[in-house]
């Protein structure tokens, strides 16, 4: 059984888990979609009730039934390097190659679906909330009354994109920013926008998780930090991430955050305050771990490696209804 | 409760529902997110573990909480017609609208994802195998070779578009066409191709499912048919849709596909050969239905506004657990 990893030629993170899944012997298959109909070819055959399906990439051919698992890190769109690329090639190739490995009976590290729902972030702060999750105070609005409304209630507040990075080529990373006590909030009406209370912090937590591990790590606000400086991807402080035990709650209501959401991987971003609160700020279920696993010296390429490696309920269930492993 | 439905401003179909749920006392708002930061507005808060959100349309106010149900019918890109529209903006303003949207608890028709997915024909096909349901030999592949060997085992082929319509503005139907009996499958390798064995058929079936009610259509194929029409969108024959029974076992087979593909409405396409048997051709999610409608008088759309206007198992469940109707 093969790992199948769909991502962009140039990626650090993943060569750090293929070299594990190596290491174990795990047959695995790198490709970029967007070599399609160039280096990466496919075809499937769909005969008396029955599908038979193969990918080849780099001279490889892999049968699409004897998938273990999909890991969809840093795709490129499909067909997007092709000779003559097109919006509707784009389309054509993406259905076929995404077509084809959603009949499969892999498991997807994260399925796709599961991640286009888990980038909605008023999702996230709903499903966080249900789990038990603390949630600083949160509007997403375009009514500048609403906004005025929500200053005076709570009048230390942020400001952060609702979507995430902006759509530029490269994508550009919007900043979290502190609000100024005298906005107006009248641009309010042009968009969306979301204000949180800010939480006055202790730290910042990384918490990483693959499967049902958890991997926390807390990188201390120093006592002199500008408090303007609110988001930590932008701060300067230099204080380094180290790893932290998760409390029990907290553990508790991530691990039914995952399962709710459907995630096989997620990186939640909290912000400890001087309690010793976590509060929830975000989960990004495509969120980058070398920088923490460099830092803190955790194992979490390993243990995605292991992850995609494993067999799974899914694939217990699916060969014979026991729990026979089949690795 | 009440009825949300989403689609453009020029929607005859979704008049028609308008129509049955109006004269039945059902609230609806309708509204296009392409309107939003102009006649569209919106607001969400998440204070103290509890969500409350409300949208605003042509000077009307609902909450987000009171939603009974949504149609996804025919929306526009979000603030795709503001002042100043961007990629940006349309994507902070989709993931606010359906952000909230998705955190509610309302029945969808049909919930994007599920939607998402089943525009996939690859994975249609399979899922449709796997219900139950003939399917034609089928074979979508990039391999010149894999299309020559298919053509020789089944010499009498159809080819038609992966991914459905092509994505020029306006969107163009692609029709399914006979391939040339010395087709030579070359430019095959230049993007992925889906190769169907042709059904001689005797008929066309249109099969709507409007949650677990059926209603079938029938077009006769005149004897005297082109054979080189294939694709019942563009043939002449002037033969009528008429009503037709749904023989037991399709069924069956198409109401597992519903559940399966976690859908509330979809429209089957089948080919009917001389034995009678229905080959399954496609299911689009999101198929037209006023053409059915207006030929054959079926009630559709009514079925449609009885569907937004019922309670349904989720809502129940929701509600105390119990099967109390809450109409």
């Amino acid at each position: 059984m093969t790992v199948l990893i769909l991502t962009c030629e140039e990626d650090v993170t993943a060569d750090m888990v293929v070299v594990h899944l190596s290491a174990s012997g795990v047959p695995v298959v790198r490709l970029d979609p967007a070599d399609l109909t160039g280096g990466v070819a496919l075809s499937g055959e769909y005969v008396h009730g029955a599908f038979r399906g193969h990918l080849s990439a780099a001279g490889r051919l892999v049968s699409i039934g004897g998938l273990r698992s999909v890991w969809v890190r840093r795709p490129g769109p499909a067909a997007g390097r092709a000779a003559e690329p097109s919006a509707w090639l784009t389309e054509e190739s993406s259905q076929a190659l995404y077509g084809m490995l959603r009949g499969s009976q892999a498991r997807w590290m994260n399925h796709p679906d599961a991640a286009r729902r888990a980038r909605h972030k008023p999702w996230q702060l709903r499903l966080a909330q249900r789990c038990g999750l603390p949630v600083p105070a949160t509007l997403i609005t375009t009514f500048p009354q609403a906004a005025r409304e929500f200053a005076a209630r709570y009048p230390d507040l942020v400001v952060k994109p609702v979507s995430g990075a902006h759509p530029q080529d490269p994508p550009r990373a919007v900043p979290t920013s502190r609000v100024a006590p005298e906005t107006d909030f009248s641009a309010v009406a042009f968009g969306p926008t979301l204000l949180q209370r800010r939480v006055a912090k202790r730290a910042d937590i990384r918490l990483t998780v693959v499967g049902e591990q958890l991997l926390a790590a807390r990188k201390a606000t120093p006592a002199d930090a500008d408090p303007d400086e609110v988001d930590v991807r932008f701060a300067s402080a230099a204080t380094p991430w180290l790893p932290a035990d998760v409390p029990h709650r907290v553990a508790e209501a991530v691990l039914r955050y995952i399962r709710e959401a459907e995630l096989a991987y997620g990186a939640f971003d909290f912000a400890e305050d001087s309690d010793g609160t976590w509060w929830f700020l975000e989960c990004n279920q495509s969120g980058q771990f070398g920088f923490v696993e460099v830092e803190t010296a955790q194992p979490i390429a390993r243990s995605i490696a292991e992850w995609l490696a494993g067999p799974g309920p899914d694939r217990r269930d699916h060969i014979n209804g026991t729990n026979t492993t089949v690795l």
